[in-house]
């Protein structure tokens, strides 16, 4: 890449210095989700831990500063693309340099203790025992907002920026809002005037080698390049970019839940996906990656929501599957296997979910983080208000703290304002799905085989911008308007109705 | 660890730094031979480089500067142990001081340029392609013997002693050549007396499964601990340590020689066993590793080759052998199948060469590197020489370069002097046999089923000391005398005799 000046040559390669100690940790972190051998686990936490400093000291220390302070006397030192990169790294720099490094290591060791107390407390099944440290986490994060932004309406706003930009509470109050008494409208009718599709062949026992054939080849059809990627075990599913020519998944594997995997193969090769497809001109910057966690939801999302309910979809892939499995659902043709996969009912734990209820879950999520930093909500109380949303929204009461407000690991290390991006991501999936539907029939090309359409515009739309489009303009320019909750609720009843015999 | 001075905690920091920095570095390498996806190799370069660097700038920069000069005025202020590793480590800073910057800059450029030029040669079966490189190379070596070293007695000892601490040509000279003359009259007794075993079976189909699944049992019965350690696929098998607790293996497979994997994962697997056994008190420091290649080859060479031909050995692995492949070897009794593996042949390739005449491979390329660098033999001249000495001590001529001088990858990437460790480690591996001999007998622990009885005597005597000791000392103390080429001598006509139907 040609540089403006000196200065923006030495500010790049600043730049380039700590993406390449990032992949190096992110290679780290993969390998030990991946099969690092047990034993080590010790010596991979003084790796990561002296990778992460030295991450640390390129991105805060004194010749960051230098820079943040250089361009700022003098932008016109900086390109164009110089300057939109400039305004993106000092915006973090200045969020990191707002607390008082003694708070800030405060909290930071508070985040690294609330693990281990957070996976006891899931064992004895008591909130009780996460409460104290989890208030003190919160009690800091309520200290931190005011310093780290002030110009935002809400303290839970500037949660919520610092994971989907541009996102308020104002807006998404009115999103969640109409998706959840939508939802709870369409689960009323599929119950009142519905017929549930029999499922229970979807846990019939498939060994993992036919699951894994299956899935590798739908995650190549829908345009994973595994030249540009891979597939591992695990215990928690995951993404993990390196750079955009690798961009690596993981699954686990339930020899009595086939599309548990499956499902999520498709799910994670929509993540690897984005960044495989991310213009080579944004390496080494910050915009070399997925915009937010919301927008790369929807992707993941788009794979395995979008296209996961689509009979077309499984007309084409369903005989490969009968084939891997090797008789196993030879009884079952492709529409009783298809309505299957859309059997909804309520439930207790977010990550089981079906498509239909699961942004219920995000939702009283969202409601209690908000109710935690805009009114105040005692920590104490979680347990409570989870348990009575629960009732409220879905109808089903936790037994216990493990199953209710213990059962995600997001707040317990410091993760607050995250949960909305998995409803947003939703509602990007099926508002690109219906902008894309104007650019083509994505079941014609489904019909002639060409599962990879929808990646391909994707790629076109969202992908190649990377980090460097907000996700607002992404979306907007994508589809010609801003985020619209209406488009989910279509999306829901276009594909719920039919499959309960519900005719609109 | 307790530091007996601030400064010596200091400088012990620094070498932890170093050393973590060397672990993403062989995190990375190993991914790279393991499954990096494809297409990611120019990035892959980007990180290793850089790494490089930082590892670079950590062993040589201003900081590790201060403390060589610093140490060498405070002796003092160092503990015994911090003695000892500053000896250590002031003997590689020194010698990489030695060298002008601009010439050492040349010389690395050279290696970097020569590995594509070797690869085209070998494509075009030339050695004239490689040669002009080659010839530039060695003269930069020629250069730096004297700037790196000028109290050895000839400059190949220069080389010598940079991957073998301790040796000497004068000390090879008379090793090698008892060595040398001793096979040669073994293979002598075996064409004139003795009868060749049957071996075709060795070729039978095996699937990979049924392969790994042996392997690694008996990978671990030897003593590998996989809770340490990992087993991948690759192209050319290696073990990568981490670090003690993490000594990664991997191996190519073949479907039509199953004792290609078989063997190659013990060799590997003894490797791995010497790092996962050395104290944990050399961590972060140049003592956590094998001390020589040399060494590090006894231990697999004991694995591959005193393991590998010892009957009661297979009689104890030979069932499960039988039950992995499946009857495939129903009609093959333990005998047989033992003496199939101690058939001998003259070759032309290193790697594929039999336990009798892989050290003749080895000893050719030893007189070559010690003409090239003592007696300036022209490098122009290397295949001529190397046809001959072929001819010569194993009765057979290649066809063409890249069966002969081309078919290693060591000159071409600067590797002078490395070659004596690999029958260093056949002498090694057999005088330690010996010596163990005299505590237990191994017949005896393996028909009690303690397959791993000679890996913790190896513990006990060579593995826990990682480079702290010497070769020489190790050898000493372990065995109570010197490397002595009669043990080798002894092992192989111990096993090979028999096989072969001749009494001694």
């Amino acid at each position: 890449m040609e540089h403006k000046t000196e200065q923006e040559a030495q500010f790049f390669q600043l730049l380039k210095e700590a993406a390449l100690l990032k992949e190096a940790y992110y290679l780290a972190d993969w390998d030990t989700q991946t099969g690092m051998p047990e034993k080590a686990n010790e010596y991979r936490g003084e790796l990561e831990g002296y990778l992460n400093e030295l991450i640390f000291e390129k991105e805060n220390g004194k010749e960051m500063a230098h820079w943040i302070e250089y361009f700022t006397e003098h932008p016109e030192d900086l390109s164009e693309f110089g300057q939109k990169v400039f305004k993106k790294v000092k915006e973090e720099f200045t969020r990191n340099h707002t607390i008082p490094a003694d708070e800030w290591a405060h909290y930071t060791k508070l985040v690294a203790q609330s693990h281990a107390i957070w996976v006891e407390a899931r064992e004895k099944q008591d909130y009780q025992i996460l409460e104290p440290v989890l208030e003190e986490m919160v009690d800091c994060v309520r200290k931190f907002i005011p310093l780290w932004r002030q110009d935002e309406k809400t303290p839970y706003d500037v949660l919520l920026n610092q994971n989907e930009p541009g996102m308020t509470t104002e807006k998404l109050d009115a999103l969640f809002a109409e998706v959840r008494d939508g939802i709870i409208e369409i689960r009323q009718r599929l119950e009142k005037e519905g017929t549930a599709p029999e499922r229970d062949f979807l846990y019939r026992f498939v060994p993992k080698e036919q699951q894994e054939r299956f899935s590798r080849k739908v995650a190549a059809q829908l345009g994973y390049d595994f030249d540009k990627g891979r597939l591992d075990d695990t215990v928690h599913p995951f993404m993990q970019e390196l750079n955009r020519c690798d961009a690596r998944i993981a699954t686990r594997w339930n020899e009595h839940d086939v599309m548990f995997a499956v499902l999520g193969i498709m799910h994670e090769a929509g993540h690897g996906t984005y960044e495989q497809h991310i213009d080579a001109k944004y390496d080494y910057t910050p915009f070399a990656g997925g915009v937010s966690a919301g927008m790369h939801e929807g992707q993941s999302l788009f794979n395995e929501l979008v296209i996961g309910s689509n009979l077309e979809f499984w007309r084409q892939v369903y005989p490969f599957f009968q084939e891997c499995t090797e008789g196993a659902f030879d009884d079952i043709d492709v529409e009783t296997f298809y309505k299957a996969l859309k059997y909804s009912q309520s439930s207790l734990i977010r990550i089981e979910a079906d498509s239909l209820t699961y942004p219920l879950h995000v939702i009283i999520r969202y409601e209690i983080e908000k109710a935690l930093f805009n009114d105040n909500l005692p920590v104490k109380d979680l347990a409570k208000v989870w348990n009575e949303k629960y009732e409220e929204y879905l109808g089903v009461r936790p037994d216990n703290d493990t199953d209710g407000v213990l059962q995600d690991v997001h707040w317990p290390t410091g993760l607050f304002g995250y949960f909305p991006s998995y409803a947003l991501g939703f509602m990007y999936a099926t508002q690109l799905y219906y902008a894309m539907s104007k650019d083509f029939s994505m079941d014609e090309a489904f019909a002639e085989g060409r599962l990879d359409a929808p990646s391909q515009w994707l790629k076109e739309h969202i992908h190649r911008f990377g980090g460097s489009k907000s996700p607002s303009e992404l979306i907007m320019d994508a589809t010609g308007e801003s985020l619209n909750a209406k488009y989910l609720l279509q999306f829901l009843k276009q594909v719920y109705y039919p499959v309960y015999g519900i005719e609109e």
